[in-house]
């Protein structure tokens, strides 16, 4: 607390809805910054490295390996504090946040809690088809694909060994592409040997886009590349293809009905409720229309930072995507901007610098894009390998993601293959898993 | 299939019950034997390595560092099918198990499904204070630590906070002692200064012993040599202290109430249900009575190995522990007699060999018994750390918790600290975590 003697009487109350990538970064830096008493506020205890998410849900790496308890992440930050709670509602005019353990007030709010996945109002294909967004999520979507082989290699029925093995992937963009390429690998290699009644390479694999083509946000020599790798890997890829209707028992495009046990959403996102309630402007996935400083033009005290925000600096053509990379710097340039305007400086408008974006297809195989350099095949392969482990937050986590990542290459094995369930309940229906 | 060509026209039917040390190890000591077709049952589709579950518990390991799937140890035992499913009646007479996929006809049976917590009748007390059996207990258990800290963190309440930050473990023997050694480790240094508004070396912690010492299995100076070691760690260890009621609020011992939130069962085991329904003798802890060669005295191609079998080979003064050793010498004398009688051998009576037991208190204190030599302190911990590490299954493991150990021996750093609990659901009430 050696800094607050240095501060002015009442420090700044800034609170922090949401612990990602954006919500740790203005935390870290305004850490021990004087004048600001901050508190952030997650229902989980933990930060996520969500680009990895993919990799728990198909058993290459642990929960652990890529999350941080976010009070780890700010233990040295004495004007932090951490709150793991429920965030119930934002009463923007009384600058106060409810939570389920009580309400909080605030002279500066920082929105930063995403987006949640957007079922297009079909919120009854939420508990068939789930979708990838936090640790719970992943665990979910592993048991499920893992016990799909289980339950398969169980039963004697043929019709019902192809619909266990059926895994159909909605949405083109980098989580469908990963987990796709991701599900190839473990059908292909990592579960080949392991059953004695089925043949886990007989899987079939779909990788479902809407759009004209994979990864809409890269080149499309880009796209073009990762259709034909993963088409090479055994990924069924079907274009231009919506989901009219699906069941626990198939899934239907139009007129073509597929039997299949897995279906995984990748296909879009939306605001959360929180977001929605914000007083505010929302664009049509209910972002939150933010201005140039990225507060919200009523009430320049409260900015939305990240995916939850749809940001178009001056000199970009269309609104920032939902990523890692902006998230950070929005909350990079929030920090510098509050600190300016304890020192009485004007507050400057966000500008965002592109560093590219890359998606993984399998082994030796990904696509990156960094400004007017295009690259596909081993090479970005391995430089997707190197940024993620430098983006990994903790030491200790990147060693053991290198460790596993390491013996993956060399076993073609995957460490995780857990499914866990409590004891002394009964298993869950199997049409219901 | 090999194998199969030098096999007489109908093999032997063998059908295991239980993945654990005993099950496995009769499959992979039968693995590509001529003449044996063996099916092995497992609730769920992974081998945990019990000794280290505790880690689990206490955030030091994730689940996956110390689990492998059972088909994947089996993977090169191409007469071995695994199968996931509960077992719902075993039918002796007709030499059928029952599961919830259908029924499996046997030749050989082997039951080695272990043991579970006994709450002396009180099976209320479970949902209070969870036992640590399996992954799924471990996350629990931890998941009820880290947030009793994040609740206590959260809420003005002096007396609540202390109510949160009491811990109470019941039971003495090696489980017991390993997790109020952990618990010491956890408050004392890891979280130290993780928090704001409370201090967890505050935490009170209570080791709670119904019989005069703790680890009754050692000798008496390695039980006064735990405790010691367990009180300059700031544990309260009570001896003849028999929890006399509990609530979610608080635990009585007789006449003295302690308010605390987190109540861990380590105090005992008896038989499930279905090692009940074997047609056998049982002890008073439903443990079964089996002959020499380890089978049933009516049912000579009935065998029970491992925690659940009340064995007392007859060189020994009194039943053996339920332990892995044991587990693991039955599972192989098991394989050993099978192969026997296919070649028209007689049986032979199962002899054990005592290899020691070991205790781990926390960093530079464990307690070893080795024979006759007895060890406690330093040397005995480095010990306790080598053989856990030799006997965890996978290569591939082995790394990943040799690399998380080396991890917190420098850093006093917990590496697993995740609350993972599903998005989009309300967080349970306060008490019921």
């Amino acid at each position: 607390m050696e800094t607050s003697k240095a501060a002015s009487p009442a420090p700044t109350r800034v609170v922090i809805l949401g612990g990602g990538i954006g919500g740790t970064a203005v935390a870290r830096r305004l850490a021990n910054a004087p004048g600001f008493a901050i508190t952030l506020i997650d229902r989980q205890n933990h930060f996520v490295f969500q680009p990895l998410l993919y990799q728990v849900a198909t058993a290459a790496l642990g929960p652990a390996d890529i999350a941080v308890p976010i009070r780890h992440l700010l233990k040295r930050a004495r004007n932090v504090r951490v709150v793991q709670a429920e965030i119930t509602g934002i009463r923007a005019a009384e600058r106060v946040v409810d939570t389920d353990i009580g309400p909080q007030s605030y002279d500066v709010l920082i929105v930063a809690t995403g987006v949640e996945a957007s079922y297009f109002g079909r919120r009854d294909w939420e508990a068939i088809a789930p979708s990838l967004k936090t640790l719970a999520d992943a665990a979910l979507i592993r048991e499920r694909i893992l016990g799909a082989f289980e339950r398969a290699e169980a039963v004697p029925d043929p019709l019902e060994h192809a619909r266990q093995l059926t895994f159909v992937v909605v949405g083109g963009g980098p989580t469908g592409v990963e987990l796709a390429g991701a599900l190839a690998e473990l059908t292909r290699d990592t579960l080949a040997h392991d059953f004695r009644h089925i043949d886990p390479r007989e899987a079939r694999l779909l990788l479902v886009e809407a759009g004209p083509r994979l990864l809409p946000m890269f080149h499309p020599s880009l796209s073009r590349s990762a259709m034909q790798d993963l088409r090479s890997r055994g990924v069924e890829v079907r274009l231009r293809t919506r989901v009219t209707a699906m069941t626990p028992e198939q899934v239907e495009f139009g007129d073509e009905r597929i039997p299949a046990a897995n279906i995984i959403w990748a296909a879009g996102v939306e605001a959360s409720a929180l977001g929605r309630s914000l007083p505010a402007e929302r664009d049509p996935s209910g972002r939150v229309m933010v201005a140039p400083d990225l507060s919200l033009p009523d009430h320049p005290e409260v900015f939305v930072i990240g995916d939850l925000a749809h940001c178009r600096p001056a000199r970009e053509a269309v609104a920032l995507p939902g990523n890692g990379g902006v998230a950070l710097q929005q909350g990079n340039h929030l920090a510098r901007l509050l600190r300016d305007q304890a020192r009485g400086r004007p507050r400057r408008a966000f500008t965002y610098f592109d560093r590219g974006a890359m998606a993984t297809i399998g082994r030796h195989h990904a696509v990156a894009e960094i400004r007017r350099l295009r690259f596909a095949g081993t090479f970005a392969w391995w430089l997707w390998l190197l940024v993620h482990l430098v983006f990994l937050a903790g030491f200790r986590n990147r060693l053991a993601v290198l460790l596993h990542w390491a013996w993956a290459y060399v076993t073609f094995e995957r460490g995780a293959r857990l499914i866990i369930r409590p004891a002394r309940q009964p298993p869950p229906a199997s049409s219901g898993r």
